[in-house]
């Protein structure tokens, strides 16, 4: 069985299991006090074009967007998103466990259109009953989305626009953004996402990392109180350095960006060989995760030798299922099911 | 200026203040431990034809729905409603704010359907990812509903069950109930809503009182640490009795019931005349809420003499508008609104 | 049985219920935005010598207390107050369910003194764990205290000024604040506190109406979206003229004060008697309040005709009790139970 | 510089490192529904000799508090613990931020005594204003507790007891827990633990592993929607079999048991040591944190070679320190930090 179902199949790249060998018996002050740490903030810094920045770690996603809303908004505010965004859907309501209202803008594709934003924002202030409703407060995106796709810069520079009007922070949420910046195409960069963000963070465990996201406030300061609130959500790992160490190896020369270039081009050559057969996706992904449409026959017959995620059911006897590739994947493995796809 | 602008314009029904009067200097325990309570619990358990139910009295709608449904939820579970519903609107995020989300499910006229319902659980229980999810955990529903609409006695049953077979408690918020149970064609009564639903409550604000709403939980005991619950919420009123005293006022001989007739008759009269004219509605309401849809031109006719609100912009020069009348309405005031309206 | 357990066991003044009866039929905005309330802040922010201050009416104090301190504080600061403090002990959790610890410092009295404040906040910031401590985020007093004490003038500036000087708004519960400004050689003026505090309130519910809390926020704007806020936490009254109209009869021509002086004396004269018997008191009260030690045998000849309220075993036979007085209490009822104490 | 400030200095041991290496390209799917965990689990069960426990891996202890305290409280309780509890002091307001009282009581020793529970139980039984008060709903212990102190046998059936006949939930926080199992005359067992505690965990992170904690709930299903409250949490790893490999290493041999011993028998070392030189102790530890009382002279002079943590001043020109063991500590650094002893 060769697996497609996500990408955190596997542990971690390789070096960062030396590296945390190497490492194994440094004394180091914990809580994400230490010169790993350290060193990977500066590092980050660097690849955020943004000298300035707080960087935190923290060990997982829903953590990390949990604390970073809770951080941003006052009582009764609460967090624009897209429909499909993780924090509306898989994140078990722990936005709202921090009493906040997650306000889900409807999106085709999994980004929130800065117009659809701006009139949201309008209807509301237009609304004579707006004391009794939630205020808006922030506003929450994926890059890539949770289908994959990706903000085009002008897409993102308007929608920046649009919340520094109201004075609503944006914020990223980077679980996979390597896949995104390095994707075919991809118009956006780190620097680009430090530069029209508030908050963000770069996904580690979905990049090669066995956990850990970091997080990136490129005006330090925008948030009080942080590492206070990290530990009130349990995100601040007593062996912080860990954090530190992989994304020290991650950055130190580009690996990151490597291993997701990988991942992106595996999950190049799947479409290539979907499209070639004429099978139409859900979403136009041009990132690790892809969503062919297809006959509950053919998926059948695939899912004798390949694992991956049934999406949506689409009616007529189709669905649309997931494949994702990641830094780990390998090409052999695509190559078997390229093959398979051609012979449906 | 003649006000249809709301339910709550005047004070209270002149009995009520009398009581007060006749009582005001009683000195009885606080916080409803009184015979004053004790008494109006009796009437309303009558009024339910629930001989054990627990009768609870709190000051407001929004206090009150916070309350029950963080009594009734455990911390990842959602309370489902329609998207109309006055909890995800204009609460303020009043149920975020304790910890749990509100699982809005599309509405067309207010009411939530049973079947969608059903699908929606339906969909959750198949759902693989479910355990990442807001786990459901209760139903609330309002009647009349925010658009005046009713349930109908099937309907309401229907909704009832498919609650009871999931055991999903099922809330009803009667802030308006007298409205609909007496409103023409009704065809639920008090004693129906005590046999369908897990929780409701009898709103007093719009119908007769200064304030208070009684809570009606109808088998003793579904709520463990209530009062307890009502005071964290900051809902247990001091001079508790000022709730007891009013609701004997209304329950004792039916007052409550004549006083929401009265608003109901005086909407039907102005719904008459616009059905006269031919002015379509909003919503099919047979309470005391009704929402024509009129030309601007019109509307601006009516403003000079007459206040309302302005609900919904429809396009092409129309928007629907809401007309209140209450249990204060003067017949007169109506006879002066429908010669203006049959003058449009 | 004369009953002197509480302050709030009678209704209301009698010029309320007038007032009430005479404004019955207006019709007027909802929550809060009609003319009475207008005027009764107008009326407030001159007694409070406070001209730009803001002014909102609620409904009780749990509700008040949470609906302040959830405003002020972020999400991981705590409020300071005596162990004693009325949050601490008796709302429930109110405040730790809007997600906050209350940081209760030891208090003989129920006063909070500034040396003990300044020592935590000091202990607090030497301490190299503080990071993954509860901040400290405000401080709360009770004015008079729980215990019917008061804070002298040198003492409350002494407080105010420690928290100045570490950023620290302060917040002042007045629930029975009229006692406290009206007691006999009271230091503190309502002005002194407006002028030393951040935010504080003045009773209604004890001090002569049906019920009311006037929140008065000395800076405008020093609290964002408060209205909003007290809708999310309930306390938004439909019906807010009702609140209004109860200050403006409070606070039009001094009758708030009257009544509190009223009790305040007749408290003064229980006092006495029971000095003339040598009766030691729990705590030194000026106020309303008085918690004579009594030996049970007396406590229980004075229970035959009189109802109070049993407060604490002192052991070896003895027990404090505590008398309430308030604007209600009838002097014929103060002169009985002087009677029985010069009996015992 | 030789370090004794803490037991989360260093990495993990060594035979976990190989482990991860040796598993890391295996697919296995995500959130702990993995063979590792599985085995872990199964192992586990075994050491606690409660073949139905369920058993949940989280990466940390703040997060596994919170996790498990909101699972087991209704809204309006709180959790009774010592002054000292972890949950008390040094995790940044986590549980009050889930809405609920940490109910702190005195405690000499960082112990809870179980008549101490029991008065307190008891005078909120008997407090007629118990209604207004945060409900007793479970009671926290750690063992060992943070001052390296160990609950006896009979000392924790006792509380034990008491916690059943009152109906509360008893949560024992082990992030020590094998430090206090095999210490020097330790007299409770993990199996005691298991049949005597409604919900523990058995701590990784301090006992040779990178992170973890193993939640232990002997009842299976005794909280219900346990792992969609701790995704909320953000407690769900995405790579949880990274715990199941860990705390396979720890438990199918016996390691952590032994490398407990280890650190035990190290701090035994230094407390002889110490009591040599007649220095007194603030708290009585058996486990591997040891708290002597130095001169503020002795003090300085041993942090030219050593460092350890400052607790506590004395007076007096004298401070408790704590040092700390670990599984990681050589003997030889021991050796020296006796020599450096021998000669204050």
């Amino acid at each position: 069985m060769i697996r497609f179902d996500s990408d955190y199949l596997e542990g971690c790249h390789p070096r960062i299991l030396e590296r945390l060998a190497g490492t194994n018996l440094e004394q180091t002050p914990g809580y994400g006090l230490d010169p790993h740490c350290e060193r990977a903030a500066e590092l980050i810094r660097g690849a955020c074009a943004a000298p300035e920045a707080e960087v935190h770690f923290l060990v997982g996603g829903t953590q990390t967007n949990t604390t970073v809303i809770k951080s941003l908004l006052s009582p009764c505010e609460g967090v624009l998103c897209a429909d499909t965004g993780h924090i509306n859907v898989h994140e078990a309501g722990a936005i709202e466990a921090t009493g906040h209202k997650v306000w889900a803008l409807p999106s085709g594709d999994g980004t929130l259109n800065a117009e659809r934003v701006r009139e949201a924002l309008e209807e509301f202030g237009a609304d004579p009953t707006r004391e009794h409703r939630v205020q808006p407060g922030m506003v929450y995106i994926s890059h890539p989305t949770e289908n994959g796709t990706l903000y085009g810069k002008e897409q993102l520079e308007a929608l920046s626009a649009v919340c520094r009007s109201y004075g609503l922070p944006l914020f990223l949420d980077g679980a996979r953004l390597g896949y995104g910046v390095m994707a075919e195409g991809a118009e956006l960069s780190v620097p680009d996402v430090a530069r029209l963000c508030d908050v963000f963070y770069i996904g580690g465990t979905k990049v090669g990392a066995l956990f850990g996201e970091a997080v990136v406030i490129p005006s330090p300061g925008r948030i009080r109180q942080f590492r206070t609130l990290v530990k009130q959500q349990g995100g601040l790992l007593a062996k912080g350095r860990l954090l530190g160490i992989q994304f020290e190896v991650l950055f130190e020369d580009g690996l990151y960006f490597e291993l997701a270039r990988h991942a992106d081009r595996q999950a190049m050559r799947l479409r290539e060989a979907f499209l070639e057969k004429g099978v139409p996706f859900l979403y136009e992904s041009v990132t690790n995760q892809q969503f062919p449409i297809l006959p509950d026959g053919d998926i059948d017959r695939l899912l004798r030798d390949f694992s991956f995620e049934l999406w949506q059911r689409m009616g007529s006897g189709r669905s649309a299922v997931r494949f994702c590739t990641s830094w780990a994947t390998r090409p052999e493995n695509v190559d078997a099911l390229i093959e398979a796809i051609r012979k449906l």
